[in-house]
Order: structure tokens, then C-alpha cells, then sequence
């Protein structure tokens, strides 16, 4: 007999009602604030990793995803935050890229900077542009591991046309590892 | 008004029947004929890119999950055959990683070699061993990108205990990356 061949993918409850799903998330700074939010939320609700991101229409802030780390929730070591927004985002405009003709140019927006895993996934995702907040190190710091990144893989996105800004709202975004740290949460995958 | 805040991943229909889910798979090449086998069956019935991939416990050899590539069907950039494989794997053991002291150890074996995204998922997964047939330059030769996986990347893996084979049964690997050049398949995030 064949053993389960689907699974689902999902975010906690509490996301629908915590978002301004139709609010225009105007610049760099508002965008992160709102990825911030969540992955504070994530670790306050206790569903989660302190990770969260946002896929964004770059040039309007619409805001067409979010994701939220969920591999202890869902007993998935993939469910990173980028992972499930970057997914969601594909759902929602029903294309396996977002840089498909007919839309808009999307970015996402990350609360930490991606491990090697989610900056593949950006790379065949079709964004235009990668936003993030704590650095490698600030996660590093608190014992989570980010995998084989170098200098050389983020030259690799730039060079096939993604911009790429790290340490927006850094001070903040660090704040909410320290919290999950501070809370006792567990460093999955050290 | 919230947007959909699930996703389903599924494997085509096709699989369940295909794969003789109680053998056990004595040795690499056995292991690794069933995933080209499962590559070129997704080829040749249309129902994504010529990559397969399988999670087995490494000592006895029982298949625990299979993984193909549906990036078009799935309208997802990041359902590659070996994210798929884990992710089931995880689902059917209920673990999100494949190392927890209760489990036997497990390997995963890809048709091909792993673009970065999913060696960053293999190394979250919890697999003590990583199998590879088509060499990364296979990919590049019909146009596939696999991202920034660099020597320096592999060896990240090796220092934290994966175990790693390259190249195995390369050739029958190679000729269904050739099949599916030759059938006019897509070549999506070239």
C-alpha cells in the first residue's frame, strides 16, 4: 500500500485576523515592520520559530502573502518562513514565478536573513528584489544555523537581476531572536 | 478579506500504482534505478521535469517517501523531486527531521544533483547521506540552472555528517535529462 503522497502546507489560525491584508505597505521600513510583527507574534503565540516574510507587489505594497516558520507546527524542516510566503504567493497568482509577464514585479521581505534553502527558493521564485532584516550572525548568535551561504552565493542572485538589501530595521528584527531566545524556545536543527 | 492561507503538495496520481513500496532496496544502484525509473515516468507521462528523487532508511533499505518534480504542475517554484521526498518522509515519520534519536538513519537519493535550495533542505532534513546521479553540469547542459552550489557548499554538508555520493549510475541518469530536452519539455527559470 502506498503511504500518504500529499501534504499540507498551512499557517497558524491567528494569521487571517492579524493582518491588514488590504492596508499598502508604502516603503522598506513598513514592509519590515509588518514581517517583524509576525515572527514577534509567532514566538508570543508559541507557533513557531521567531521567522517570519512577506511577498509584496514591489512598486504599490500590496500585499499579496506572508509566511511564518512552522517546521516544529508542521513537522516539516522546510517550513521556513520564506518558503511558505514565497508558496502562497504562487497560489495566489496561480503562476510557479512571479516574474511571469502578466504581473506586477513582486519582492519579499524577510525578517532574518535567508539560509541556503530559502535563498535558493528566491532565486527560482521570480522576485525582483530581497529584503531582510537580522543578519546571518544575529541568528547565528542564537544558535541557529543558516547553512553553506557566502558572498558568492548572494553575487549569484544579484547577477541574474535580484536586488538584494540586508539589515533593514536590523535592530528590531534582532529583538525578536533574543526574545524567542530569552523565552526558552528551541533551537531546532543547531 | 484574508487570502488562502493553505497549500496542498501532491504527487501525480501515476505514483501510487508505479513504486513497489515493500521492497527493500539493497545497494545504491538499486536505489537509484527506481528514482531515474520514476524521473523518466514523469517525463514521459507529462507530469513535470526529468528529476526524481527518494528517501529510504539507509541500512535496510525500506522506501520511505518518493519526490518528483512538479514546479508546473503545482504552480510552485520550490516543488523540486528532493523537497517533495523530505517532506513526505517527515509527514510519514511525523518528525521534522529525519535524524530524531527514536528513527533508524535515512538517506536520500536524487536523479539529480541538488540545486541550492534543496541542499539547504537536505541539510535541515536530518538524512545522514546524499546520493546524486546527472552531475550538476548535466542540468546546465540542457539549461536547468541549479543556483549557487559551490565546492565550498558540499563540504558544509560533509562537516556536519552527511555522507556524500556523486555521480552514481550518472549516465542512465544523464538520458533522461537528454529525453526530456529531446521531448521539447520546458524549461522553466532557465
Amino acid at each position: 500500500m502506498a503511504p500518504p503522497l500529499r501534504l499540507e502546507l498551512s499557517l497558524p489560525e491567528w494569521v487571517a485576523d492579524a493582518v491588514e491584508w488590504e492596508h499598502g505597505f508604502a516603503g522598506n521600513d513598513e514592509r519590515m515592520r509588518l514581517v517583524i510583527a509576525l515572527a514577534r507574534e509567532n514566538v508570543v503565540r508559541g507557533t513557531g520559530g521567531p521567522f517570519a516574510a512577506a511577498v509584496f507587489e514591489r512598486g504599490t505594497g500590496r500585499l499579496v502573502s506572508v509566511g511564518l516558520n512552522g517546521v516544529e507546527r508542521l513537522a516539516n524542516s522546510s517550513a521556513h518562513a520564506e518558503m511558505l510566503a514565497l508558496a502562497l504567493a504562487q497560489r495566489r497568482v496561480a503562476s510557479f514565478t512571479l516574474n511571469a509577464p502578466a504581473l506586477p514585479e513582486h519582492e519579499i521581505v524577510s525578517s532574518c536573513a535567508p539560509c541556503a534553502m530559502c535563498l535558493g527558493a528566491v532565486l527560482w521564485s521570480g522576485v525582483r528584489r530581497l529584503v531582510w532584516g537580522a543578519l546571518r550572525e544575529d541568528a547565528l548568535a542564537i544558535g541557529f544555523d543558516e547553512g553553506p551561504v557566502f558572498p558568492e552565493s548572494l553575487d549569484y542572485l544579484r547577477a541574474r537581476g535580484i536586488e538584494i538589501v540586508a539589515g533593514q530595521l536590523r535592530d528590531e528584527a534582532r529583538a525578536v531572536l533574543e526574545l524567542y531566545a530569552r523565552s526558552g524556545g528551541h533551537i531546532y536543527n543547531p
